[in-house]
């Protein structure tokens, strides 16, 4: 089999992605961490993150070795599923703390170099969030290939079928099918990171807010707060933790199933380089990214930050579009023109979320006013309002995403040789949609830069309120926050719309796993035969009603975990004013201890019924339905299928509802406030709206994305219990 | 043909049940109207209700003459579709009309009958109620059966088809097809009515609350509030008016399902008794209804009325059981114990979704208690833990629906002679899901004397505080409007719950449609050859994508415009208390009228948009997909069925958030209150949530009911416009 030499360019991007976060960490490190007063609070809030994310890595470990040794005894082909499920776990984890290390090192940092000049604090806390991209994308990268051929080349090196097709290499479909454990351990670490950190972080941020600025009067991140250390170490585990793991298990979930439906194609081409595209394509993204990364940097003091990062990103995707034509020029056979375009309405659909993102929850637009207005009449016509704009959310983006989908799917479909047969035009328009989201996630380590780099510069903002610097030090780093907030909605509505673009793909997968179990059976099975569901059969209508149900009750748990620990922190942050007035005047410090202890505890407990929950669902529906109906072997898998494609329906309206939501309520304050409006009636009406807002946008709704792909994963790995053998030919 | 005498029961019940509302309303009509200062208030609601809705009408008959013209002119067999069309919109309308004559007429009886005793105040307002229930079930029975016994035997008595299966009688087809018009347009008209009803009352009530309560400290109902007459005259044009014409369309729209799904059996067996069972098992149910409502009376003044209504609701339920068996055994063949069972299944359905309903919403239970012990840290986390309940009442209804889906389904197919083929059986199981809904819906005349039971009280509650009544007088309409709160919880559940078990029936009445339109071109195809929905297929995905999208935009628009008027509203009753210092010193009269005429406006304005939405957009992407797929003819009509199914299972999932959550606010500050903490913060907290219900549980909810069922029959009777003939075979 001959392979093309653009393969080893994923090696080759992967050694300078770690280079590159390494230079950039030193680089970091070697900047001046300010006064001994801002090293104090520095320290506090790493120590904070770190023994947090200490008990949270424990309690994710104790859950994921127990079903990863499930798995490697239950799943063919044993164990070898089991163990990428651990590794993927682990490297999930790892990238996660990885973009927390360098973000508790980046916020002091940053705060110092904004006593002297904004450009200085921007790079610092562009940087920051940089490595934490760079790595992320770059272990995702470096993972799911070593995973992939080292299970190909050592462990799987004779695999057969029973009925193979000449000339094909299975070898290529038992360590694909093999590494998706990889995919599915990434997930479920991550959703508990995103959970975990989601609680902590608002359990916190609601907690601080409604007894010290509403009710105690004092400002954002006051050092006389009980809550504030918590508040800062919890943009720490939320949003640089979680989302990293995030971010990774999406990359590489994405990545094996685009890589399972090249195979696909190679099967019915022997053109081997539709299964290395994804990766290769990966890799030019990341070379791509640092380019643009390398690219930020302000003109002048006054420039607005917001616009180099906006020229970073054109660079990036500007870059990033040339290369993947150029990698698709190479590998996708003589149809390369039509993937090439279906990659560049992936990156279309980016910018074009990305504005929509915007008009929802930007000030200067109709959704944020309407909602700023109705604060006028109190908190209960703000809530209607907001709630009311969150719903109207999805519309647009839905309406993208769908011309998206189709016109990926019919340029698939056109690549195809003409004559072929439907089953292979429609394995062809499968890997199109597969090739615009690898379009869309081809900027992915300069997006996920942008979204670290809030949480930096929220943390440094913090630093400096607390160890009383001059006003105008605070001014520059309340320039880059306000940037820092815009730039994590726009994240967040590209994550939302890369999980609704790439769900097609994971379906895809799904399908051609349960293919490879039923064509030992009946080896006259094509794709066509098994790729269906139809949800007009009762069973699979109950399975798709599960799976709408289930992202509602998730969506629920996840909130409820949020307003549980919040009251704990109410409780306790009025306790301790009430017990000792010398900290609001100033002359004792709070117990923050205590503050960091609830949240903490709060995360930990809440996180495990809804982590556990979409795991159990989807694989008891199955069982149920394969033991339901034993004769009908097409109902069991259609009904894990109706309940993944619902899921996902739903996931992604609910997701984009509560991050928009969110957004909008937390921008109508910031509007109100920029009125000169605070401490008005009309600005604690804004303030409950903001802090509803709060577990919609940073816990529920990130926590959604995860679980969107969570289910993919899940019904692939465990496809092999419920799907019922079709009857002998 | 011979036709089962059992069938002359249907007009006979129609008759008895006008003849019963009549005797009823006269009986409410010789009770005395108490004092002249009740009389001028209770006149002032009904002018304002009757003006209200003379507007209203007027909107809605311009609207539905435009479109009926439409459908006559363009939609086959023309032009009795939209005739059909125009009398259903009318007699959906006139019910409507019925129930809140009643109601304004029972509301200042049941006020003065309070002076003196509790059992005279609750019969006299559940009576009122009961009309308003026998009305709407009697009408939309006679009005299905004139529309369809007059097009079988006038208009299409020699109706055949192009392929008939010989011996089949297509008059029946064709009445079926063309009542389809009837159902859609009493769908239509209702989608109108529960908006506008349902935007007018919240609008008052939100309004009045927020500045009356909270800002103003007057009690409830106070003469004081400038708003208080527009929201005594919205429980009668948003609770009666809206909820009789929900559940009329409900009733005729599941009905002519039911018999389409009786004709595909019929065709298959020659059995004519399963076209008319469901309307003799409706005409039955009523006349079961009659004897529970006489059955409502209070043993002593002491016993709770909720028991009392409870005996009720158990006799109907018992007698409507027997009945219904009986009818089975009459009409449907050997089969007929599956059948009866299933009718069974629905009967308990309804129980059980009525217990989970007062879990998640009465004060004795967790999820209340949770909300309002929330409410001690704000109105923040009293949204939060709200919203949060509201997600999570979703699980336990739909776990009980999809067992009784697929119990049904199942005993249906069980009913099936052995040895049928499989397009048999799956007619079989489908019309087995039918008769779990009729049984559902036999005890909806009981049912929805209930919920009309409700608006009755609340405005004697009402009438009794304006006129400066004592106290005990008003604390027996208080018991009353406790009840009436709770049924109209359960009604709402109820409502929902058949909603979603018919969902099925008129998926199957869809899908008998498109089988009419295709057969025509290839005969050889049967109801398992069209009756399909693979949401596998990315257009069909993209048709599911935009049916879920469609709910969180209709919910959206919905909430909106309540929050719209009551800004309006808010402003007003400031601008009267400001402008006039004598309205709180209770020395002048506020201006009612202004107040009337502002949720007037509101809610006709804003009605217009999401009425229409619904209509357009599953025709335009039925037009959409018919053009992009013109060769592929499964495409469009199963998009528009992915559409028609993931909208129906968003709108479940929606429309249980909204009216449970907006239950539980409302009784978690009852609950507050009950624990005499009114005045306080928590309190303030509780009635901010209180609020944010309103909305969600009264305008949105509701209207979703109506949503689910429209989206049915709008596809059907717009089918032809966009189901692509098959090749010919």
């Amino acid at each position: 089999m001959e392979i093309n030499p653009l393969v080893y360019v994923i090696p080759v991007a992967g050694i300078i992605g770690l280079l590159f976060a390494l230079v950039l960490t030193r680089s970091i490190l070697r900047k001046d961490t300010g006064t001994p007063e801002m090293k104090e609070i520095g320290d506090a809030i790493r120590e904070g993150a770190m023994a947090y994310l200490a008990r949270q890595y424990k309690t994710i470990a104790v859950i994921s070795i127990i079903l990863g040794l499930l798995i490697a005894v239950a799943i063919e082909p044993r164990p070898y599923v089991g163990i990428a499920f651990l590794v993927g776990a682990a490297c999930s984890v790892l990238s996660g703390y990885i973009g927390m290390i360098v973000a508790v090192n980046a916020n002091i940092r940053t705060a110092s170099a904004a006593r002297r000049d904004l450009n200085e604090a921007m790079k610092i806390s562009f940087r920051g969030g940089a490595v934490s991209g760079v790595a992320v994308v770059t272990l995702s990268l470096i993972g799911v290939a070593t995973v992939f051929f080292v299970y190909a080349i050592f462990v799987f090196p004779d695999a057969t079928v029973a009925n193979p097709i000449p000339g094909v290499d299975y070898s290529i479909q038992q360590a694909l099918l093999a590494a998706v454990g990889y995919a599915f351990g990434a997930s479920f670490a991550a959703l508990f990171a995103q959970l975990g950190g989601g609680i902590y972080t608002k359990a916190a941020d609601v907690g601080a807010d409604l007894v010290g600025k509403v009710e105690a009067g004092i400002p954002e991140d006051s050092p006389k707060n009980p809550a504030v250390i918590a508040d800062l170490v919890g943009d720490n585990v939320g949003d640089c933790a979680g989302r990293g793991a995030d971010l990774f298990e999406s990359t590489a979930a994405e990545n094996i199933g685009a890589m399972i439906l090249g195979f696909a194609v190679y099967a019915l081409t022997g053109e081997i380089g539709f299964v290395f595209f994804p990766l290769v394509a990966r890799a030019l993204g990341l070379l791509a990214g640092l380019v643009g990364i390398m690219v930020v940097r302000l003109k002048n003091e006054d420039e607005n930050p917001m616009k180099a990062l906006n020229r970073g990103y054109y660079v990036t995707a500007i870059i990033a579009a040339s290369l993947f034509g150029f990698a698709a020029y190479e590998l996708l056979g003589e149809g390369w023109p039509y993937f090439f375009a279906a990659g560049i309405l992936g990156i279309i659909l980016s910018i074009v979320i990305v504005y929509i993102t915007q008009y929802y929850t930007a000030g200067e637009y109709r959704p944020v006013r309407e909602i700023a207005e109705a604060s006028e009449t109190g908190p209960a016509t703000n809530i209607i309002t907001g709630f009311s704009v969150a719903l109207e959310t999805t519309a647009a983006p839905v309406i993208a995403i769908a011309l998206t989908l189709l016109g990926a799917y019919a340029l698939g479909q056109a690549a195809a040789p003409a004559g072929s047969e439907s089953f292979v035009t429609f394995t062809y328009g499968l890997y199109g949609t597969a090739a615009a989201t690898m379009g869309m996630l081809a900027t992915a380590a300069f997006v996920l830069a942008e979204d670290t780099f809030g949480p930096i510069t929220d943390n440094a903002g913090g630093i400096v309120e607390m160890s009383h610097q001059p006003e105008d030090v605070r001014k520059r780093t309340d320039k880059l926050d306000a940037i820092g907030n815009t730039t994590k909605a726009l994240t967040k509505g590209y994550a939302m719309g890369s999980a609704a673009l790439a769900a097609y793909l994971l379906f895809g997968a799904y399908f051609d796993k349960v293919l490879e179990i039923v064509v030992r059976t009946d080896p006259s099975l094509t794709i066509t035969d098994v790729f269906k569901v139809d949800i007009a059969q009762p069973p699979v209508f109950v399975g798709a009603l599960i799976g709408g149900m289930l992202v509602f009750l998730f969506a629920s748990l996840a909130i409820r975990a949020v307003s549980k620990a919040a009251q704990d922190m109410i409780k306790e942050v009025r306790r301790q004013f009430k017990e000792n007035p010398n900290i609001l005047a100033g002359d004792d410090k709070p117990d923050y201890a205590r503050c960091v202890d609830i949240s903490t505890r709060g995360a930990l407990k809440a996180m495990i019924l809804p982590g556990i929950l979409p795991v159990v669902v989807p694989v008891a529906l199955g069982l149920l339905m394969r033991y339901a109906y034993p004769d009908q072997w097409q109902i069991s898998y259609q009904a894990v299928g109706a309940l993944l494609m619902v899921g996902t329906i739903t996931g992604v309206l609910m997701a984009l509802t509560l991050n928009n939501g969110g957004g909008a309520w937390d921008n109508a304050k910031k509007y109100i406030e920029a009125k000169g409006l605070k401490k008005s009636a009309v600005h604690a009406a804004a303030v409950v709206g903001d802090t509803v807002g709060d577990p919609f946008k940073d816990t529920a709704g990130p926590s959604l994305h995860v679980l969107v792909k969570l289910l993919a994963t899940i019904t692939l790995v465990f496809a092999a219990l419920f799907v019922v053998a079709p009857p002998l030919p």
